[in-house]
């Protein structure tokens, strides 16, 4: 089996670095810093009744890909993507985004092409692209090599800020579907499929070649989420991103309760049954990892079920974590 | 001369990027942004009278400088510096700071020595440090080698935004000490300076090791600028970052005004005519990439020139572009 041990990700590493940034930014708050424990984003109050919503993201290696297939216009959705569905999972609604670009060489044509795809990415989320910085790094970065980041702001009534604290037992769960492998898990991916696979090599499985499968850019659902929450149907909602739903299902459950998924109940691209055959991973590998074809998941009233057009994935029930059957 | 041409900074495609970004950003915007031209941070209406204002910024490649050093616990706070005196100049508060690190191989003790300096940064520019992102990015970067991109959001009453639009013929430019190279030009630095000599070595005109000078960290203006700001002292204020004085001091100024500034004014640290030497580099070439040892250029009335407690460096004239004599 290759893990993300395997492909260089020490999650164990990154879990004691969270618990010593945790420790370091508590000491560096203010009062109108909003505490929630593994909220998708940063929350501060201005004061009249609205919080801001913060959050920042990169696309971790699926840059490599892009750069290895020398299609740079798409990576910019999957930044804005990965950014402005964190807030949104708040309840609020993104205002503006800003990027921030690092380069080996700065090649006016690729950066332009990195930015179209930010622009889209905005124009997709519904807010304003505010500013950006676009940085050079010569003998540090390679020529052609790049990163990006993202920061997205968004706002919210305090009243209507969607988590853990309004899901009830018995609420339902509903999968908004996602178009593929999304942001996450390409170090994996790359070590157990591309090792073995071409590029442009068409597995039957998948009736396209790899390159397209794999820069299919993330999907947004910040309109969706926001009109979905505005109409009082949503309790919370969990963005499915690094750490799969065994990690990101939990973030918007409150003490007592756990979440049942019926794994049946959706069918997952055909991708990730490739990903967990090449890379000899099991189920629960792979939901701790990937999205597997869920990229957000909904919390709401089980009245509010049928409003939301998706289908039911699990529910709310005593207890704690994730079970998936 | 070593121009950054020859260090491997390309300024020209630099701004051919920027012009083909801001076409794409022009696209992508919402009514509540504020339109402004160079401005040091982008600004987003409220809808209540107040502004945010929002600026993301990295730290070049004085990252190289920290690791070649072993020494990670002040990058931070040059990145929270670049990004929240951008955002103070704009006359906003600094509310909140996110960061983002990418690493090649995650190591929990480096990261959290990282996240020390953005905390200790936070503090020194009064924000909270309100979230983060930590990425690995294994076989892309190599162990040990990294990039930091900040985030920092501030708010501003309309009525009390600096800018342009309130300098006037007359206004005096006063100059804030910066405390070395800050954290620009660093690409220019380790090609004409550390490839003669070594970092532990002591120029006599230092009197301290290169590393200790290379690693100064950015000084924090932001708590001393918005305090002039409300006291209603400035009219507008310019952080000399990239670009320098040249680049940056007309971001500040209205058509029809330019800045005269007087070299004799004030004495630049003696990093700026080591840097000068071993570069073969002109004073314009370095005016037009350092700091030359003024982090900060208010403009501001005459009459509170003497409540600004720092040197005045020059004025604001009929004309345009920057008179450096």
């Amino acid at each position: 089996m290759s893990s993300y041990r395997d492909a260089g990700v020490d999650l164990e590493a990154a879990a004691k670095a969270v618990s010593l940034i945790k420790d370091l930014a508590r000491d560096v708050t203010r009062s109108e810093v909003v505490e929630s424990v593994g909220g998708f984003a940063g929350l501060f109050k201005l004061g009249d009744g609205r919080l801001l919503a913060a959050a920042t993201d990169g696309v971790g290696t699926k840059t490599e890909i892009a750069r290895m297939a020398g299609r740079l216009d798409t990576i910019g959705i999957d930044l804005v993507a990965m950014c402005a569905d964190d807030v949104v999972c708040t309840g609020a609604e993104p205002l503006f985004f800003l990027d921030y670009i690092a380069v080996g060489k700065l090649d006016p044509v690729e950066v332009a092409s990195l930015v179209e795809g930010v622009a889209e990415g905005c124009r997709r989320a519904g807010c304003a692209l505010l500013g950006g910085e676009t940085a050079e790094h010569p003998g540090v970065m390679e020529e052609g090599q790049f990163d990006v980041a993202g920061f997205c702001v968004g706002i919210v009534d305090e009243a209507e800020l969607l988590g853990p604290q309004r899901v009830r037992e018995g609420d339902v769960l509903v999968g908004l579907p996602s178009s593929g492998l999304h942001s996450n898990g390409y170090s994996l991916v790359r070590s157990a499929v591309l090792g073995r696979h071409g590029f442009a090599e068409t597995p039957e499985a998948l009736a396209r070649p790899f390159v397209d499968e794999l820069l299919e850019p993330t999907a947004i659902y910040a309109p969706t989420v926001l009109e979905l929450a505005r109409a009082g149907h949503l309790h919370a909602a969990a963005h499915i991103t690094g750490g799969g739903f065994t990690e990101n299902v939990p973030r918007v459950l409150p003490q007592g309760l756990g979440a049942e998924i019926d794994r049946g109940s959706w069918d997952a691209p055909p991708i990730f049954e490739l990903v967990r055959r090449e890379a000899g991973a099991t189920d629960d590998d792979m939901f701790a990892t990937f999205n597997m074809g869920i990229g957000m998941v909904l919390v709401a009233p089980p009245e509010s079920s049928e409003a939301i057009h998706a289908p039911v994935i699990g529910r709310v029930v005593s207890g704690s974590g994730v079970d998936i059957r």
